[in-house]
């Protein structure tokens, strides 16, 4: 059976509980039950985890590695810092969406740049909370597809 | 009622012609029929456009403005050097959501960075051509929410 | 007789079409036609050329070397990208003006360069439309002083 | 009643005193004569003001913010340098035109930026000693379009 | 009442318990103890936290937001290195002041750049010690005077 | 006798003079009348100075060696710029303390650098007015503990 | 039967036709007559090309991967700035050498860089309108060798 | 008695239990009793230390300043982001040896520079797991000597 | 009677004589028996030099100088850091053209910058050992038609 | 047999004569010394190269291909600027460890960065002149376990 | 007769009087008359100035440009930050020597850039303030020789 | 009996031998005769070195440190590239003046940087062959004084 782990990285603890006119009124609890109803609904189990803390993410990313045949992960923060986690992403054969709620692209410079990208199957970017189900319908078709290997096609 | 524009920058006409080992069997045409079916099940209308010149991509913007409720656009190589075409999408009211097939984030150092990126509602970056359908995803659920100001969360 | 070829770049088509309250009243053919009377009064020629294709403004600036006694020339984004645009210009003997709408300098970094100002004979940059006539009025005093060469002094 | 201060800033006294050959005939009191004519004519006061002190320029702009509708600044090689006289310029409500005689942009790289540019109005940049009275047209033509608020138009 | 917390970065554990010559004979407890002091002369609650681990400090940081009136921060090394902190910070409503006991600019360059400095109220950086209970008068004077809202003037 | 020196440096004379809403009420002469009575209150004498010249500014620093026992100094924009400024700093013995009203670190990037920093004993920065009598106290304290020689601590 | 394609940027089209002391006399059909006699003595056919459109010179690269043996393209003002035309290279298998007329290490800065060169055969820089006939040679000697796969050695 | 520390940083724990091809078949166990192996054999005490956690190899490393001759670091990841963990060590007494398995010049540029090397008695890079044992001997070599005090020539 | 001189830096004396299957199987010898074949059909003297030493190759074109009409020269990886052998040329009146067998644009970005092309008459890049002749040939050419002045056309 | 070459560049000739305080007492008799006890014990071969000339350390890698197990090598000053070292090590399939007798990365900038490292198997930096007989010791212990192709580990 | 105008900057007012065992015994004044002695003893008029004001410096570089026959300048710290005493010195045909008494390529290294130096003779750095007699006398020696233009030889 | 070496590096054995109306008619020879007289004259003793070689140069560098009391240097090209060069001044006692006869600040940037600079008593720039006597007079003036350490004041 296929199994998806959805991973939120620092600050997204508070998602929907503050600030609901400009954060919307989505809680990450809230995001969480959408991407699982969505997976649910085509046969996939589903794990959830959120922390603050950078080796609390590696732990988990380590621990998935003979349970999961996805992630989604929204590594706040540590997408601009974190060279551990880019090796614990590339240290394991899951395949990884990472996943932006803003249009980071729209921020300051030092957002524009992610150490994570390069290890991951792909991004989704922008576009709201939207982005996470997006993710989860991609590992949902690709894996119907049969075509599970990941790979990806080198033209623009 | 809603009307998609496709959008295809250079190169991206001989997508399938050739390597198929290495691009996949998939031609232009097959994704452009792949993201009309999608669209029509949702009762969409949809366009498509591809050219090598930049100066038909921004004539080509600029006309379905009054015509277009979305637009998907892999810009190809202008995506990286092109500010006429970033003018173009941030001149028109049509949210534009950037498509790459590939993931140009494992690629040359020049193609990290996107002009396009920030005047878009989003991007889908890697995952082959599933990114296109995922766009079309994107907007037919954005817009059955109406909630159709394309605005953005501004937490990552 | 006299001639002056007024040419504008990519996005400039759409001027004075939309948000009014924000660029204007002013369409294209308004400025045209201001810059048009400014010249005769003078008695000058006038042409006026637009174009989103760099390659269809390369071919208006050949052309002109046989016919117009200066140009006046808003590159739009093409500014910042096009050495194609620079070269066309360096290869011809008419003085240029480069004109500029807005204040670049107040704008995105990446506007704050020019790559057409170096083989320009000035620039005019900022305070709105008004830049184009008086482009113009700067061709006619410099001719009717009879000082035709459009060398520069040297100190700032 | 209208008034424009016209600034000069260092070593812009020496003009037209030495090597007429290759700066021009046209001495700094020449200048301010043909700005002044040019104002006069059309029912402007006119002040003028030359220093090689940065101090005696910013207390110079500080004063005028009282007194002056408009100010024409060539800032000489402050331009380049100079944060402080960015500041004092921002800090009054009067618009500001910044002119150069040259074609800075054909020069040494370290006189392609000016610190002073994003806090103008707009600028005039080679032509010779033509931008001083086209400076001075703007003003006039701007002033009389009752449209004095000194916006400037957001495309390039 | 009003509440002040003062939290502490990595490594600032060991002040005091080493090298008293070089870095002086207070404590982490002794400092505690002066701001403590001199809040709660003026009618303050204080609490304190130190903690070697980023994870922990962003919780601090978010736990902080429906307890704490102002927070004084010695962010240590992780002030040029986390996003994820200046996040937490940006997050909450709480005022920061953020505090350094050696003067940085004297040492690496690193040094020299704070992530955390944008989203702070304030900065008072080296002489020593003195600098926490600096930062605790400042919140008193602030507050006392009922200009509660953390606004800073726009000039140098 | 101890006798503090405050100097303010370009464009600082027009504090509170001009839109008091933004910048505040305070005048330059309420902010020296605020330090004198702090320092009087503890048994200093005070000495004030302001100047848009950087030469200006010099001659003070020179002159107050003989005569002061610490520096208030706001260098405005100098800061950016003068290395002549910190080398009249480092040439004396008297500490200084760098203030700055608003966050430089929430402005343009070239506000971000100080050269006066690595020669000063510290730098209180935000916080509105409050600094000056901040690094007032901070002489206060730092000599009524006998503690003379402004050195600073090496850990952050 | 061995094909060639000549495919010359954009303002080549102007060669030879003005300033005959500068550039020489050749026309561009002069170097197109040169190199097609070179060829045809040789045996192979030979078709030539030029424009001054960027989508033109990637569709004429296109079409001839179908047709030619080789490609001789000096891509002008365009071989520093447009990835597009080196996808198009890299997306045919035809091998193609770059060729410039002036040696560019001698020019501004900006023509330093090629974007093409790291998916050409090689280069042919400086020299004059020889390089054309030595790349047709090139091509020639090659083939006859028998060793048609364009691979490089590795050494320098 | 001599005492030795062997800490390894994030994702090291994976060494050995997955892709033996590629990285060996040795663990973390394997190399930490090879180096226990050494040590005893020449009269020393050992302590090993694994976590992903920056802020616990923080702790280990100020817990070991009581109790440890010498430090083995292997900082994975952060070897390239953690100024705290580079404190951590300027701020014990005790020598360290940091070792890299591979030689981290061959890979990713972001790895060429550690943050580390500055604050440690010398680096042993590449190698492999020899390098652990090799890191050992020379400790063991330096204290034989007598010669205890970790000063490093100041020739290359 | 003209006279060639052929000048191979650091590395190239191990040509062809080891790896056959990646460097091919010519050696030095070989490249320098084809170059003088082609010369001395055309009437031309020969001459061949190699080195590893920087030195050696600064004297031997020292002493061309007297006695070359041209020489070819592939500086190995002495191209990128030896401002020496650029004096060298630059001081001497014989042209020279540059060779490089790889397309060094396909290699390390260190690679790509010339110390020596500024000075040279042109450049020959990849495509294998056939460089060397075509360099032969290109000087046969231009002296045979009596354009002896080594002068380049300006357009690219 | 195994025979190893420890070479030696620029200044190491002067280790030991001069400033024994500060270099120590070791001349590089001393330690060549040394190392051949070392291998000599375990059955190696020695031959020991100094030289201050380029050329010359490159001509002794070359001529050590035929004859050397393995190679130690201290570039000195030319670590920094050396590519055809680099290239002469590249060149020939003898495994080398770089050494450095000081840490390096204490040294000025321009020393942090090594030519030479990405084409050697490893590098020994700091901790005295251990660092060669640690550089023996790697060998012997490398080539006893019969793995003798060099390959290097790719983990962190 | 030859008259020589000797300059110094902001900060060199204070040489000798303060910190001797420093900055050594010779006072500004012992400077000037040790510089007026040498020029006196071989006929040559001597003139003196010292201002902290750039504008002051300026001025009286303007002023010299009719008596001076040559200056020495030590700019101090304007040296790195004013284009505007740079023009001065351009803008007149008074020969310059810049004079530097410490080695400023061993302090900080904004200190290694000077502004000026492009424009003067030539530079005298180091050696102390034997750096101003040596310069009087590059004066004298250079017009004894009758070679008064002040050409500078284009070979290091 | 005091001693004086003077050295000069690559290409610079060519003086005087051509083009004597650009570089002058003074051979190497010419400048060693007259650097010889003015030492003569002074009672010193006098040697004399060129070469093309680095290695050379380090040599002679190494052999002076018991024979010389000074060394004038002009290091050529090598002054931008060697580290080596930089190294072997380091490490000897004797005092070094570096002469360039141009003035290095007016040409190519990479003549901008010298990597011997920091390591020398002082420098002496342009003012053509000039500089060598009068770093002879230097060495002279400075022993004379009996003021022998080569100590320089840390003011500009």
């Amino acid at each position: 059976m296929k199994r998806l782990l959805l991973v939120n990285g620092p600050n997204l603890n508070l998602l929907g509980t503050r600030e609901p006119g400009v954060y919307g009124q989505k809680t990450l609890a809230d995001i969480e039950h959408e991407v699982e109803t969505t997976l649910k609904e085509n046969g996939w189990e589903f794990d959830a985890f959120q922390s603050n803390h950078e080796g609390d993410l590696i732990d988990a990313i380590h621990e998935s590695r003979h349970e999961s045949t996805g992630i989604i992960f929204n590594p706040g923060a540590y997408t601009h810092t974190s060279i551990a986690l880019r090796d614990a992403i590339a240290s394991i054969d899951v395949p990884v969406i990472e996943v932006h709620i803003s249009n980071v692209h729209k921020r300051e410079s030092f957002r524009h740049t992610s150490l994570i990208s390069p290890v991951t199957w792909g991004q989704i970017v922008g576009m709201g909370t939207i982005g996470y189900t997006l993710a989860a319908q991609a590992f949902i078709d690709h894996f119907r597809e049969e075509n599970e290997d990941g790979e990806i096609n080198e033209t623009t």
